[in-house]
């Protein structure tokens, strides 16, 4: 497998990113395409002895900064790690791209590059979150759009339920609507649209609205709300997880289990759907252990062939 | 001073909403007028010794339940507890108003009969959180109002500002805005709009986006947002923080310190801002030892002069 991974992108860019990256190519058979500056990835790769024939560098000589509109963006940085990163798996060089970097021209990249599949308007972010069950819900999307309509809300759920099917190996997905309240008829006006088509569709597994307090009790597969309120609730729960982790180290000595399975170094990445290619988005904070991951979320995406999964849940469904 | 409690209202009623302000009659000088069915509330009463002299009852002969649309039953249930106990302090007989039942009930009973403070569109729910500088941080709204204008996100602002420098007693509150991201014009258009309504608001101490991971990290006093998002992340972090709570205890024998904060009986009620007279609003699934607590809230409100100070605010800043 050929993956390409942004190294100019994430708080601990370069460093972070060439050192998850060399951790991979250590333990797999993987061909790793390192784009960005190739000075910079040529100092870096100086601190390591590593495979050589497993490793390229693609020069890229620009970075979508964090704070830059990622239209203009995509506009004016022809060359930008993104974009090159992106264009790699468009030109049939690599299988799968992996970013730390600005999420906004990620995302950007793969719909203007990759392009959309049919039937979806504006491509999520899928993140998975631990639930009571000793399993793991999904949540759709996680940022990349926020201010969606209902039949937006409906594709991700399509969405949603294809990457469950795949990577879950769930029959039919439950599929929930993150609400205030769990009654029918609860609701912002976009939710109560919301809940009306996915009520209404054939073939989707709808068990209703997931209140808050319910995310994490296994009362659904696949949790749909939009990027705005999708973003907040998880980097709510992730803040409130590491106090938890920096509270019970401190004064109990340990954490209980069902905590450490918040951990997103562990998870790595989060796949955009959507989209006619691998593309998966890591946290800007990434380290070497979170990018290791993000590469073998990568991968698995690539053997379960995510991409025709998708289109085949779109055809049948939509 | 006399507290109108609705004893018809939440999971418990009448049983622990009746042992709550029991308990509140004993250790205070306050009469509790105890607004519901007289026979069910006599019966409650047979349970205890009680200090008769300051307790009354109120007969209302309905209820407004948790699915019924609350303009509906405002309308058809003229003799529901919650709107005779709302009238009790139209008609001077109380001092505030505690209900655990239909929060929407409450809402619309408040907005029809005590009246909105001149400025307010909706009257928002405001509710306190930890924070890890061992202060609470307050979030406006938690409920009240799911599909919010910017203007009335703005209003949210005033409103919150008023109670935090009243209750917090805070100089000049800071404000914060909820939102996926840090920089200046992230956010969903209510967000961007807000922003910018927030930032000219003359008076208004707004230090800029708040994160979802950064709620607790005391970067402000008062956290706007419109209250779907403040229902489904407050809700998030009860059900975050009661699974800590049964996770620490039967792992590690106990709570880390910070978690015993979030224990909603403690806080007891969140009031009604932006309404002329003060509504306590109790979790539904309150017992009695929350109950205790929202009445003790609603004595707080009225002592402070809650009322008064919001308008204060309000005519210096509209």
């Amino acid at each position: 497998m050929r993956l390409a991974i942004d190294v100019m992108g994430g708080d601990y860019a370069p460093r972070e990113i060439v050192a998850g990256a060399l951790q991979w190519a250590e333990q797999s058979e993987d061909t790793l395409l390192l784009v960005g500056n190739e000075y910079l990835i040529k100092e870096e790769l100086q601190l390591y002895q590593y495979p050589t024939e497993r490793l390229e560098i693609i020069p890229a000589s620009q970075v979508v900064e964090m704070n830059e509109s990622p239209a203009s963006a995509l506009r004016k940085k022809k060359d930008a790690s993104i974009i090159v990163a992106t264009r790699l798996i468009q030109a049939g060089q690599a299988d799968a791209v992996v970013s730390c970097g600005s999420t906004g021209a990620q995302l950007a990249a793969a719909i203007f590059i990759l392009g959309r599949l049919e039937g979806i308007d504006r491509p999520p972010i899928v993140a998975s979150i631990p639930n009571q069950a000793g399993s793991y819900s999904l949540v759709v999307d996680v940022g990349a759009n926020v201010d969606c309509k209902a039949t937006q809300l409906l594709q991700f759920a399509l969405l949603g339920k294809a990457y469950a099917s795949i990577v879950m190996q769930l029959g039919n997905p439950r599929i929930g609507l993150l609400n205030n309240g769990e009654e029918e008829g609860k609701g912002n006006s976009l939710a109560i649209e919301a809940y009306k088509l996915l009520k209404d569709q054939k073939d989707l597994n709808f068990v209703g609205n997931i209140e808050g307090r319910d995310l994490f009790a296994d009362k659904c597969d696949v949790i749909v709300c939009d990027g705005f309120i999708g973003n907040i609730v998880l980097k709510n729960m992730e803040g409130l997880a590491a106090l938890v982790a920096q509270a019970c180290i401190a004064e109990l000595g340990r954490l209980p289990a069902f905590f450490e399975r918040f951990d997103y170094t562990r998870v790595g990445g989060a796949p955009l759907l959507g989209v006619n290619g691998v593309s998966i988005v890591c946290h800007g904070s990434s380290k070497r252990e979170a990018v290791f991951n993000g590469i073998k979320t990568a991968t698995e995406c690539v053997k379960k062939d995510i991409i025709n999964q998708q289109k085949i849940v779109l055809q049948t469904t939509v």
